[in-house]
């Protein structure tokens, strides 16, 4: 057992990343006699898993050799054959698993059937990498609710505009290239009406062979005008309104028209119930989020508890202004005490920007 | 020549941090035939200097050695003779400096002495990192105005307090452990009255061994209470009352039996002229100061240039709050692209708390 060989796995696994959703990133590793002959990963969603596309790429005869995977394999027939048995059938010797399945439906039964027909299984190699490289769908098949990622861009003083409410640029090219990337990883990308309002974005994935996340718009009143970029783009994914009894039905008809969609929640505090945003966002198969909101709907996001990770970006340069926004806003929390915590803490560098991602932690 | 005994003086320089101001840190290492025989460093204001205390430690006859200094020696007389002729009478060999001194009063005569004296002289080696070290130093002796470096502390979101004006802690032991290390350094810390009404600080530097700034409050009408911690202390520095024509006669008089030093400036925008106070604090041997304000004085002392270098500490929590304060507020410029830039960004981290340093991007 070489954990070389897993880090080539996960290193495939993440080729994956954008184009599974809402299936897991996975990477397999064949592995005989100390030479690597055959590798792959979970391309497309609906496509091939890892290990198959490992046996349709080896370049010997697989029989009597080991394969490193990052996930354990699956028992079920989903969009494809359960490839446990497919390992069985191929005379594959040893398989060593990054992560177990928390998958419901595979639940060790993977293992089982490795185990029950006399092939070696050993587990958790590299798995703090593989829990990391898959946290989206940890939480989206455990709870079928999306993981939420909240992306902000401040000043080293705190502001995400000037008092003019001008921002344009906080962040550096390096860092915005970044943000595009966050997009095309997330099933869906998240802004306040506000946001639409001021700044008439389009939230597509500016990156070559990016794939655009769903649009969605926290619109409590439908006040979205039918000119906005986000309803008028030529994009595969679709522009959602959220939005509530306050709506006039005649623009949620006109919406349609335009060939949004529009999910109508409860009222919560005069606005949209993101809890319930978020249930039916997972009912849509949307297993990720990325919440670029503005500091009202940032606060509101984390009260809500639908934050599960913040990337923090923080420009070094100083705008100043009793009256500029800030990332979150809101009420706020009385007591520094009771800061909502983050941990897990990295520091990345983009250029002169450096961003701090960090994962709420859930006071229990 | 060998970088490894630069970086040695380097090392035995940053020792007398705290205790030489206003005169530079300086580091001195004697090498004969590979072996260092004498080390020394500048450890206090009116004692020896580094060369001397260098020979003094040498453990062999230092006729014919190398010296390896971190600063030009110096050639004038002041509180100890030039150490140039120190260095020439010894008969030391060769002489390797990092800087060359700014001091106008040395201006290379350093130099010049040894090289007339038939010493070989090697010069900028380590420089960047020398002037680094010597950056209060640098700017001081130049100027005569002190280095200012302004230390902030906010949430992940901006805020320096809750939206109640709550502020304990935002950021962890570690951090502000540092920034003891930061107060001790520094000549004098300053803070505005707001600050001192708020949580009425004792700004002493509560390290072992560690020395106190001189503690500077910004306080136009002379607002203090005579019963503020900073004017009942057992401290060797003095409190000075930076405060206008609006401050009360009798006021003043009475903070001055207190052992307070008032220091009375024009008026600016109805408040204390912070380049005229400067230039007061430079007069009186006051090298560098550590700006420890709130959102109002850190944007009024940006405006009015007297920052040079930022320390900018980001906890990893999230408090919210449109009402709460952020690190620099006032008015605020009004564009993006019009802000105050830093550069020479460093990034370091006090356990998850993260401090982003740079200086201030001066335009011309």
């Amino acid at each position: 057992m070489d954990i070389k060989y897993m880090q080539r796995a996960l290193e495939l696994a993440r080729k994956g990343t954008g184009y599974t959703n809402p299936n897991p990133l996975v990477g397999a590793v064949i592995v005989k006699e100390g030479r690597i002959i055959g590798e792959g990963y979970h391309q497309l969603y609906g496509s091939h898993h890892a290990e198959i596309n490992a046996f349709n790429n080896a370049v010997e005869d697989v029989r009597g050799a080991d394969m490193y995977v990052t996930l354990e394999p699956c028992s079920h027939y989903g969009n494809t054959p359960p490839c446990a048995e497919a390992i069985v059938k191929k005379g594959i010797k040893r398989v060593i698993i990054g992560l177990k399945d928390p998958n419901p439906l595979v639940e060790g039964r993977g293992i089982k059937i490795l185990e029950d027909n006399g092939i070696e299984v050993v587990t958790g190699v590299l798995e703090e990498e593989g829990k990391k490289l898959n946290e989206i769908f940890l939480k989206y098949i455990t709870t079928k609710l999306p993981f939420c990622i909240m992306k902000t861009a401040m000043t080293l003083d705190g502001k995400i505009a000037a008092y003019t409410g001008d921002s344009k640029w906080i962040t550096g090219e390096a860092s915005r290239r970044y943000v595009h990337e966050l997009r095309h990883r997330a099933a869906g990308v998240m802004v306040g009406i506000g946001t639409v309002l001021a700044d008439d974005p389009m939230l597509t994935t500016r990156l070559e062979n990016g794939s655009d996340a769903a649009r969605i718009i926290i619109d409590s009143s439908a006040r979205i005008p039918l000119e906005a970029k986000v309803l008028n783009l030529e994009s595969k994914s679709p522009t959602i309104i959220a939005a509530t009894e306050k709506a006039d039905k005649d623009k949620l008809k006109a919406l349609e028209e335009k060939g949004a969609q529009a999910i109508i929640t409860p009222l919560k505090d005069n606005g949209v119930d993101l809890a319930f945003l978020m249930k039916t966002l997972g009912e849509r198969k949307i297993d990720s989020i990325l919440l670029e909101g503005g500091s009202k709907i940032n606060y509101a996001a984390l009260e809500a508890g639908i934050v599960d990770k913040v990337n923090a970006f923080v420009a070094p340069k100083i705008i100043g202004g009793e009256a500029a926004k800030t990332p979150v806003g809101g009420a706020g929390r009385a007591y520094m005490a009771d800061a909502i915590r983050l941990q897990a803490i990295e520091v990345h560098r983009f250029e002169d920007d450096i961003m701090i991602e960090g994962y709420i932690k859930r006071e229990n």
